[in-house]
């Protein structure tokens, strides 16, 4: 545990005081069927304690189906079973009302190069009619782009090569009784596709299920802000994480914390809304944790704040706001 | 059956013809525990045939937790058991790339008077701060209204009786996959609070489930346009549907047939997007149906296109687009 | 004057009591220049007194440039210099805080047949990417239809006959000192595209210029709710407006009245904050004007208000929102 | 001129190749009356030529009338005249169809101590109730914060010192026959709040007006992301510019360019609009002018692009899509 992360909210207040407790691997062998929502209806993979760490197989996004630039989306792909998840990973313990910490230990790339691939999907992008924005307009061609990803780098093309700052794309718990696609942000988090999510990070979710039922899929080598295409460089990972729980915390939407700074994460359309239900729920954290008076944190953020754009592609945009540790007293 | 019911899709391509068959009663005990989801994880609680009609005791909104004016909503309800649903009744033969029809034949208020039920709710409504439209605005009052309903009028207040045109609320078809909220209106149907929803009315759903999975309820007894404050005129009833099926119908969105007009139905944020999907799907349904041209099409629903705003308070904002029976040859 | 105008705003509180004063024809030739913003920098047209009718030559949005469905408006049209407007026409006495009363008299098409215009224009249009929804999807092929239009009916095609439902798709007042393209609806008035405004009706400005600068042009022989593609049935038309003035009544946004009805419009983006525009004002109406607690105007709308799209493809959208006299006491 | 800039677009494409020319004083008493629209009707205060240096006094964006915590806006503000500007500045030579090109040297705060100012402003602001987002809310109170402002820090409070890192908060050009509030962004700049619009960036406008009629005004001590409440550390300047100009190089939105990124940006609501805005006009400079492929540009912004939001309480929201300058070859 680096020194940050012994003032962090998952060691000050999670039931394991941040504390690494058993291993568990899931692999894709024991995780055998992966899941398509984030839902209370599946059976658990594992049963973990607070503290326990999580070594996951994830798919990519397209469960490996996209193999070369050869395979177009609309051959290989059906709806609704895309971005296959890991999970349920039942926390013993986790009630309605508590809050699920994950923090983020490690993203690796996982299998044959080049293990990479972004693509042009029909009907689906931030720069293109949609299901949601329904246009007349022609759809631009298909189009997939593999790239060899590893920790040193991601060949992008001949000229440039990216540097590999992974994340996870779709992490979260279960609604209390729905089920709701993968492909989809919300207060329990899911395809929030913001890459802030990444190894170093504690993410917050609010508890809705028994045992919280944390699903964990969709890791990107890297990602621009939006997401603009709709595909970031998806990758098959090996993710580990620590979980750990912290009871009795009432939050409305996902939070992440690292060294330098807080985020709230809001997740809605039209984007305006997603800031703003984002900056509020920092608001109220600042109000409830920090001793901020609500117009102070107000005006603080008006002149300190930070916002980071997830997706602008998926069913619901996501944004996280943030602010700096250091004014926070 | 009317003699424009004969010449309707349900009629002319339904399995059963649009003739009535058995009938079900699906009263409260027979329902027993309601649905807050439209999901294929819940067992039928009826099977039916094509042609069957079944006469369902639905409860209101709010399961009949507001009795008087002073039952204040943040006290009676408790997220997200609200919006109780009928259902699911399996419909056999039913497979995905189907199409359930469901003909209004009536809708009656239940009960003892004052039947019927609006209210201001905390954080709900078009016009003021939501979870979605979060702000640091302070909320509204709490407020109930209690009204009596018959089918001769609904004492709105002591000078106005609003006429009784009453409709379902909440209707539509399990998604293939996930489950999802009965306050959610989208491509499945759900709570679409669409006032053209009405007897007479023949509604198309596309199937995504074995057996389709019908749920209803929500009836109101009158609403505008929007559902303003998020809340109609709420009302158990007694609500009796005709259920058909066409096989191998590919429709997106739901759709409506009335002697009149046909309408198809979209349900999304922001509401411009909603309104696009409904005037997209009309002109598909124009092309592929009564042989239009695209841009024909286009162009006429821009001269002689009609919109009925369903809500603008779910998460989910409907719009119906429909056009003239006449024009359309 | 009908028996419901003598009953109307503009004939209880008008400086000229609804009366009819003097005519005022404003020929193409007396117009001259026509005009492309809505603002103060102009020098007035015309002079009148309130009471005073003005009998308007307008010409079609394109200004007669599409004169055959061979003239393709990416040649024709050269932004921004597009929707001319006759005026502006100073009204004697208005000032800013005072309500410039219009009252549609009539409107007929003006100039050989065929007289209606409608097209698909590049970027433009409510199921096209556009400058605002800018996506990277191929245009629509640029079409161009003409049509007869007379008072009898609107030769769609050779099947369809539509009626002549004529209205003002741009009309208001100036704004204080901006001065804005008639292309832009806005609490003004301006490209409001909504059908309501038709002859009989009575439609209130609020002034914010020294005798108000009224402008108006852009008829339509009939329009869909929503104006789908952007060009409804443009034409030239002779247009008679009766003007009256209201002394210190302060709205916000345009007003209009009906024998039935009466409705407040609001223009922005999203959608959704039109009908919020429009309902809230309606509301302030209600409050002000008829006695209503604003919950109980609230409710009452909820129940029984209604919705018209005016358009959905100007630079900002226009929604109506009215509720019927008989509801108001 | 810094190395970097030998190789700006200004530097390269300019009519004075980057190079500075004559320096003008714009002091309070030369400039007069201040301007509260962007637009080509008033007379310029200033004539210069391409290469010129100008020195601004500009006022804060309430023309200085919120001088103590006791002055409150509702009382001290009188719309539509705030926030204003400096200018119009005729640049000798510019016509419709190039672009002006402003080179930010420095920005310093002018005036009495303390020169900052923030305030909540009734109807105003991310996350309240606004005249757009028209709700029924109670609004927030009034309240002023005064911060003294130097190059040294900006004391938010006792606790609080947040950085000096002033900007240009209104910024532009004249529209072709337009003239709309200073409180507005556009495809002419205007009131962006892009807190990039800083010192060391050089800001392309698109001309659409003869002598480009250059606007200034609304420096900001700092921001943080969206200008949460509307309104920034408000401050009276001192602010020097470069002025040159690019002929014939056809722009649609503003443009920025520091050492390490190109940048794009759009205003509009809603804020996924603006973000498209800004995405596909960034996409077409890479293709443009560096070679890109449009998908390969597509992908790589996908991967690598990165957003700042400018306001998210104007008129219009505005957004910069960015592209680090090592990934252009």
């Amino acid at each position: 545990m680096s020194n940050w992360l012994e003032t962090s909210y998952m060691a000050r207040k999670g039931v394991a005081r941040g504390k690494a407790g058993k291993r568990h691997e899931l692999t894709v062998e024991k995780q055998g069927k992966y899941h398509y929502v984030y839902g209370p209806y599946a059976d658990p993979v594992l049963a973990i304690e607070p503290g326990d760490i999580v070594i996951a197989e994830t798919h990519d996004a397209f469960e490996g189906a996209i193999k070369t630039e050869q395979d177009m989306p609309s051959k290989t792909l059906h709806m609704p079973f895309v971005n296959p998840q890991n999970g349920p990973i039942a926390v013993r313990g986790a009630e309605k009302g508590d809050v699920l910490c994950v923090h983020i230990h490690s993203i690796k790339p996982r299998g044959p190069q080049p293990v990479g691939t972004t693509a042009l999907i029909p009907e689906f992008g931030g720069l293109v009619a949609t299901g949601n924005t329904a246009l007349l307009n022609p759809p631009l061609p298909e189009r997939v782009k593999k790239m060899e990803v590893t920790e040193a780098g991601i060949k992008f093309n001949s000229k440039i090569t990216l540097p590999y700052e992974p994340f996870i794309g779709t992490l979260g718990v279960s609604p209390e009784i729905e089920a709701v696609s993968s492909l989809q942000p919300d207060y329990w988090g899911g395809n929030m596709d913001l890459p802030d999510v990444a190894p170093g990070a504690v993410v917050y979710f609010p508890v809705h299920h028994k045992d919280a039922y944390l699903y964990l899929g969709d890791c990107h080598g890297t990602q621009g802000d939006g997401e603009l295409c709709g595909v970031a460089v998806e990758m098959p990972s090996t993710t580990t994480v620590q979980v750990d729980l912290i009871k009795n915390w009432q939050i409305a939407w996902p939070r992440l914390e690292t060294e330098k700074f807080i985020m709230a994460i809001g997740s809605t359309r039209p984007m305006e809304d997603a800031a703003r239900i984002a900056y509020k729920e920092l608001i109220h954290w600042m109000v409830a944790d920090y001793g901020f008076d609500q117009y102070e944190a107000y005006f603080l953020l008006t002149q300190a704040g930070k916002v980071r754009l997830g997706n602008m592609v998926d069913p619901k945009y996501t944004l996280g706001a943030s602010i700096l540790k250091n004014y926070l007293g």
